[in-house]
């Protein structure tokens, strides 16, 4: 593509420091391969919605939708009810785009400390669905607030839905040297959604005849993510399982500092969505704590979407490079300077 | 007591071998207290399914209720299709006999290695409501097995449900020295159930001043788990969120080999049950290979629920004596050889 149409939403907390040095590594990637990027920021999050009480309104999501892609930094406030810009902004951009496929790698770099004592060879992603599940916000209460309340959660499961992530989990496992897919669900005791997702499962793997599949119950699944990460190459999962494994998947690799994900809409029928696993951490915002680099790899991921695979690999090969030398260093550097750092090891 | 009426459910694979362990430490345990044990055998699981089609009669739940505990190893086989077992007969016993609080120790004895790099202290108890949230099989599907198939599962939390079981962890968390409760949910996006459990614990909390209360997403606890799992004391949470936990906790304090829980109904309207976390493990049933450890602590625990507190901690101190040694040992040993060797120290 000659131009790259960006919708930013830095959004709360660390986002926008994160965001920053994200689109500086992007516009270092993207130098010399003809694509130059054009970005629209987006004023979504707690000041907006203290301001006007608007988290995401149809203008917002229309103009949004005019865009080849969006890159998130982190949403969400103390200073907001829980719930209000998660639902109202985050999972609405996520449903009403239609990215069915939440893509985390769960890769442990050379030169990362893992809490795991023995790691082994961790490289694994989690293809995460995206816009089902415990996420649909099918729930509701009744008598709230008195000692006879009822409150549910509906978790609401297609074969439509299922298929088409299960399908797309398979393309990626067949496409990497192991060619091993996991599901991971609770069939268990969650039977209904549970044998949809087993029953898609199998059906789909007479496409893929190459390959393998397994499957684990959730509690099983987090026991091998530290005791075993390396036995995992391409985990299919729903929603909330996804979201569980995924926060586990970082703390084993490095930490959500590192954690990339890409929120995609394979059909392209929307723009699809880049952010770091971690959140908008109000603990640490405003101090240049926040490290970018989980940023960074998202950004890999969206070069990678938009079809410039080559940029991606830069991208790539400086957060591994200037993670290899993290140990060694003398002291933590600032969001800014890990960002000046990588873009400059992008530069070459 | 003078005599300690139990129901035995040994269950599928594992389980027949690891509870014959556990009744030689139990029988040994009583040795001196004045209590003598009667053990009812219920031919409940796999084998009863294939040969009757029967999970759990209304006249066994009869007979199960007129004892004073249960002591249960394993219940489920890969002959018998997935959930069948659990649902009618593993759960079917938590729901109807009102186990609302299972009950999970996270410990790190002296001389076990966990997989962490610095596990650190590690000696928490996840109290994991056992009778609501998306256990409650309150799902179905629609056109199932064609393209339009919809299945959902519903989450059900009662003020009732999530009160009473809050009521106790923060029971619990008051006998402790450290006296923090954590609550873990994912009140973000299940806002209706977590806004429950959120005001719940706000409200109990005035019932017990001096403990102190925070907050995690499961997501993030999960985090917390390998990074830092020495932060937590006692953990309140729901049947789903507590399920994934405890296993992971089991995983980083040594293996489900290991862990122990209780299933108990604080009203004493029916009989608790005592259960290792593990499951019925069919690849290794039958050949001796299973760690009856998580067990014998089931045992501890079930003494201390029927008033035999002093007896409860000879188990358990006897467990700590063999753990810390097992590094130094030589060999594995087999199923019964731990059994006796516990058997033995609890003789003194
Ligand atoms: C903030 C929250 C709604 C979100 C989720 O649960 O998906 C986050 O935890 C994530 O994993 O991206
Ligand atoms: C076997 C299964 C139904 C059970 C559960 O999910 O509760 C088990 O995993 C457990 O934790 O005791």
């Amino acid at each position: 593509p000659s131009s790259l149409n960006l919708a930013v939403v830095a959004g709360d907390g660390i986002g926008t420091e994160v965001v920053e040095q994200g689109l500086l590594v992007l516009e270092q990637a993207l130098h010399g391969t003809g694509t130059s990027v054009r970005t629209t920021d987006f004023d979504l999050g707690a000041r907006r919605w203290h301001a006007t009480g608007e988290t995401l309104t149809d203008a917002d999501l229309a103009a949004i939708r005019t865009h080849d892609a969006i890159l998130l930094g982190a949403i969400g406030d103390p200073s907001v009810p829980s719930g209000v810009l998660e639902r109202g902004l985050l999972l609405k951009l996520r449903f009403a785009l239609d990215h069915y496929v939440n893509l985390r790698p769960g890769k442990l770099f050379a030169g990362v400390t893992s809490p795991l004592a023995a790691p082994g060879d961790v490289d694994f992603v989690v293809v995460r669905e995206g816009t089902e599940g415990p996420y649909v916000g099918n729930g509701g209460a009744i008598r709230v607030g008195t000692p006879h309340e009822v409150a549910n959660e509906v978790s609401v499961n297609t074969a439509f839905g299922v298929e088409r992530v299960v399908r797309d989990a398979f393309a990626r496992a067949a496409a990497r040297p192991r060619k091993k897919l996991t599901l991971v669900h609770k069939h268990n005791v969650l039977v209904h959604a549970g044998h949809l997702w087993r029953r898609t499962v199998e059906a789909v793997n007479a496409e893929f005849p190459d390959v393998t599949v397994d499957y684990l119950h959730v509690d099983a699944a987090t026991i091998f993510l530290v005791t075993n990460p390396a036995r995992f190459d391409v985990i299919v999962t729903d929603n909330l399982f996804g979201d569980i494994l995924t926060d586990l998947a970082a703390a084993i690799t490095g930490g959500i500092g590192l954690a990339a994900s890409a929120n995609i809409n394979p059909d392209r029928t929307a723009p699809s969505m880049f952010e770091p696993v971690h959140g908008s951490a109000p603990d640490i915002a405003g101090q240049g704590k926040a490290d970018p680099t989980a940023t960074v790899l998202s950004v890999a991921m969206l070069l990678d979407h938009v079809g410039l695979p080559d940029a991606a690999r830069r991208v790539e090969a400086a957060v591994a490079a200037d993670l290899a030398e993290r140990g060694a260093a003398e002291r933590v550097r600032s969001t800014t300077e890990v960002g000046k750092d990588l873009a400059a090891r992008v530069a070459g």
